[in-house]
């Protein structure tokens, strides 16, 4: 019998009525004879609301609190969802990171998984029922079994692995939009969903941008080869778009789409000493610090002095100024500066390292248009180039068409 | 070092800013040298505010689902205890009632404590932690772990069984009262706070509506010995009320307190056969379907006919309705009838049995305030009259002053 991970993120979930949705679009599919595992997140915005609370009682939440605290928007989701259920006559049941066997290490708000039991959910699915898995959250290994949470996006990481674990047929991601587009349909209404796209490609699209998936998800389907169909909650008729591991042969057009942050944190380190293993002693207490950096640039150097620019979340921001700064004697340098007036736009698809042009044709396209490039940054399959905060749309809409991407595969 | 379990309800949990000033109440108790264990509720409202969701979702939320969505609000608010306290320099960790150890039977709505394994609760203690614990919640001893509920007021449960497990030095219930009032002081402004009241006194004063302390919390606290003492949470002045086991030998007054309820629902029976057996016939499917029934009157019979007439919790009064017209043609009786324009007062006092006069002055008292009784209940410390609703106030003032309540002990 076929077996499928559903996954319903928060919109899909953010109230009784498309929480009674999602139940129909299930009872339907179980109808058919599938048996069926659904991963929820949190309720729309309960994750935010929740967080919210914590801050309003203390400005530095302990983070093992945190986690277990956060860990309750998805437990409710999923009791609900299996509410709905029992109302189309379908037997479910609602299981918790915990009782889901999801084990992690114990790294408070941003675990990662160690390992899945998968005894309770086969026989919950041995006897006929529905298995509704609260998403974003584990239990730690230690004897002490705290609840952990996964991060943002945790619950595509939940539903991926649950089906890497399970050996599932198929693993569904549904969401509120009609599945990976060519760049974001917000702003840029010539924008449509692709039918496909390789994992490597959907990495770089998430990290750049594009939120429909989250990039960890990607990388665990990528690694146990489970191809994940993001596709249309309410929309039943569009297909959505199919990550997989075998890039489509012979592209035409080999930029697969255009990725964005409105906003993102520069810094700008001055006066540092131009000598081996600075970097490392700059970007090592960044790195305990928590703070991811993207784009690095490091000018050439004058009178043995340069300057060090690199961007972060613009969430991370004051963050990296406050760790930069205290570490600016150790460095010997003279300064650090930030700002968050800039964001970024990235082009994305195999196979452009190896065509040159692309990365030309991306430049002269944010010249014509008047959009200055503040750094540059590349990986095999993407150019990012950081800019101006309020040109990021027009850049995404100018490369959209310089790139021919409103045209069909 | 003593050891003390302290309880904090709804209210006193019910915003970030009441949440602040429990830590500060707890930090301040920690600093003399005192370990502690505290159990809270749900924030405010918000266990009423999930059975509203669950309501929208279905019409017949499954049991086992709606327990693992009602133990949610409790791990909330342990978990921004726990986060506050560390603002004061504690260490507190915040533990799920399957974490505390708190096994149940699976009777999900209503489980009861079957047994608390104490290891990680001690564990936790001897770190030096403070222990916040998720009242409300166990899971069931089953290999399935599944979450249950110990019904409404089940954290005053909560805390009493632990700290009769771990052998706890002392039990203190906060609450939004000075303690244990002789009446509602809502209602009857001489009400005032006692100084102490005997188990068995408590429990009748909860069972026919005093609703600051749970039944059930009473009843375990009677079996194991733990004197709880219930007070104020904002009040810190207020020495509030200790429930204890030795009934206050020879007090001059017998009744302790006037308790009350404001609205019960009256059920009639009529012309039920009179013939052994019957009642059980009756009250059984009653039963079955989880109706309590309280005061039950059966009338003189009249050509081998009778009418039985008792009454429930307002809210069961469409559920026995139902059950009892079922089992009908089975009684062999002719109608059932049922309103809910009633109320119940009660006189509660230890010794009353044995001193005769105080049924007499309670009717007395009633009579010539105007309030018909339609219904009389006894047991060996309490007497209920059933009386119209909209007299159960003025009586409540009447008997309160008839017993000189408001006077000193």
């Amino acid at each position: 019998m076929v077996l499928v991970v559903q996954k319903f993120g928060g919109s899909s979930v953010a109230d009784a009525e498309r929480i009674r949705h999602v139940a129909r679009r299930i009872a339907a599919r179980a109808a058919g004879g599938t048996r069926l595992v659904a991963v929820v997140s949190a309720m729309g915005s309960r994750t935010d609301e929740l967080i919210a609370l914590a801050t309003e009682v203390t400005v530095d939440p302990r983070p093992r609190e945190l986690d277990v605290l956060l860990s309750t928007g998805e437990v409710v989701s999923s009791t609900l969802l299996s509410m709905a259920l029992h109302d189309h006559g379908l037997d479910a049941v609602s299981l918790t990171g915990q009782q889901a066997g999801i084990r992690t290490d114990a790294v408070f708000g941003r675990a990662r998984i160690a390992g899945i039991e998968t005894a309770r959910i086969e026989r919950e699915l041995a006897s006929g029922r529905v298995v509704i898995v609260a998403g974003f959250q584990g239990v730690s290994e230690s004897e002490d079994l705290d609840v952990t949470t996964l991060g943002r996006g945790g619950s595509d990481t939940t539903a991926v692995a649950l089906a890497a674990a399970l050996g599932a047929d198929a693993c569904e991601v549904y969401t509120d939009v009609a599945g990976i587009y060519t760049a974001d349909p917000r702003i840029c209404a010539d924008a449509r969903a692709l039918g496909d796209i390789g994992y490597d490609e959907m990495l770089e699209l998430a990290t750049t941008g594009a939120r429909v998936m989250h990039a960890r998800a990607v990388e665990v389907g990528s690694l146990y080869g489970v191809e994940v169909r993001v596709a249309s909650t309410f929309d039943e008729q569009a297909p959505g778009t199919l990550i997989r591991g075998e890039a489509v042969m012979e592209q035409s057009n080999k930029v697969r789409g255009i990725a964005h942050q409105s906003r993102v944190g520069r810094v700008t380190v001055r006066g540092v000493p131009d000598r081996p293993g600075i970097a490392a002693r700059l970007f090592s207490p960044l790195a305990e610090a928590g703070v991811s950096v993207d784009t690095i640039v490091q000018n050439v150097s004058t009178e043995q002095l340069t300057d060090m620019t690199f961007t972060v979340a613009s969430g991370d921001l004051s963050r990296a100024l406050r760790t930069v700064e205290a570490a600016l004697p150790e460095l010997g340098a003279a300064a650090v500066v930030g700002d968050s007036d800039v964001g970024s736009v990235s082009i994305v698809g195999t196979g452009m390292a190896s065509s040159p042009g692309y990365a030309a044709a991306m430049f002269e396209t944010l010249y014509t248009h008047g959009v200055n490039i503040e750094l540059i940054s590349t990986s095999e399959i993407r150019i990012t180039c950081v800019v101006d905060a309020e040109k990021v749309n027009e850049a995404v809409r100018a490369l959209h068409e310089a790139f021919e991407l409103d045209q069909g595969e």
